[in-house]
């Protein structure tokens, strides 16, 4: 049985944004049972987590002898076991995977840094000033995006590993009308997050959070 | 014969921080021979370039059949093809891929938002105000890394294409003291930079745009 560690508590703007949803997610499209793994603070920092996750984040994996982190490699990892996740043609799944890395090294770092100042920052003198310039950054990146989906349902044609990556991070944006502002984009990122396997990893991501404030 | 596309010209900081030189230096590292293609910012807006970098951007590399974008991208396919880049068994595989997407992902997020904060901004007021953030969670990485490689001369053991990430990911502070802080994320950073493949590939960048200055 593979095992997700991710963390037993975290602050509530980031319940349904932990990135073990993008294990989650993948686990589900594949159909793949799994079991979840809670940590704390202190297991964050021990030796023995960090031997496991060098910055002690999450989610790592367990699959049979292999114990991944970051879950770009997790995702890559799983695509390599279910076509559901990546096309075993070596065309397509070189774009599934040429893909998967734009989402998260084009389009992460632009949206990131954009819905970080707009969530933390908004009113700060820096983030005021600041503002017009990332704004800016992510807007030219949703432009491509839009150009590129205008006329593909998913990135790589069929669904892969690069649309639960780049879906997690068009929903960065989601309090935000920036992504309405693109057709195709928007559209796409309904077809994304309509599917099962996603509705089923946020719920189940939700619960153990609402589960854990019952109990606390 | 493989073709890597770059940039005909570029300012002059960026000279030798170009991303084709990642995928140079991986190619010298396995022996594989290249031809290069310069593109200019008309060819970076043309409909048949977007086909190929949805974002306009370099390098592209045409392997084969495949042409693909995304710098990591790119070094993982190369990888797959040359033990020189990536281990062959399916835990130093795994372990090298890892580390290749948290350079990518976990680290060169906070040090390129300092670079660059540093780089073009260090005397606007919403840098100033903003610099103490930044610097602290690039400090954070950089610490963990420190703990990583107290014992260990590459990231996965022996050399990979993770290394290459991550070192071009450390030069962009390359103009700062802040790596000098961390001694064995220090002596890690030389020994990467010491090996001839990684030599050759800066000079082969530094010369392409040196001979176009030439012509200009």
């Amino acid at each position: 049985m593979r095992v997700l560690t991710t963390l037993r508590a975290v602050p509530s703007f980031a319940v349904g944004h932990v990135r073990d949803l993008r294990v989650r997610w993948a686990l589900e499209e594949a159909g793949m049972p799994y079991e979840v793994r809670l940590i704390g603070p202190e297991d964050q920092a021990s030796p023995a987590y960090r031997r496991q996750q060098p910055f002690g984040q999450v989610p790592v994996l367990r699959d049979g002898k292999l114990t991944l982190f970051e879950s770009g490699a997790i995702l890559l990892h799983l695509g390599e076991q279910s076509p559901a996740l990546l096309p075993v043609d070596a065309s397509g799944r070189a774009e599934a995977t040429m893909w998967l890395f734009a989402a998260l090294d084009s389009v992460e770092p632009e949206l990131g840094n954009l819905a970080e100042l707009l969530f933390f920052s908004a009113h700060e003198a820096w983030a005021i000033e600041r503002r017009p310039v990332l704004e800016a950054a992510a807007l030219k990146r949703l432009q491509d995006l839009e150009a590129w989906l205008a006329h593909r349902d998913y990135l790589a044609g069929t669904f892969s590993v690069a649309d639960i990556l780049m879906t997690t991070v068009l929903r960065l944006l989601d309090d935000t009308d920036l992504v309405a502002g693109f057709p195709a984009l928007k559209a796409y990122h309904a077809r994304c997050m309509a599917r099962p396997a996603f509705r089923k990893a946020l719920a189940d991501q939700v619960a153990l959070y609402s589960a854990e404030d019952a109990l606390a």
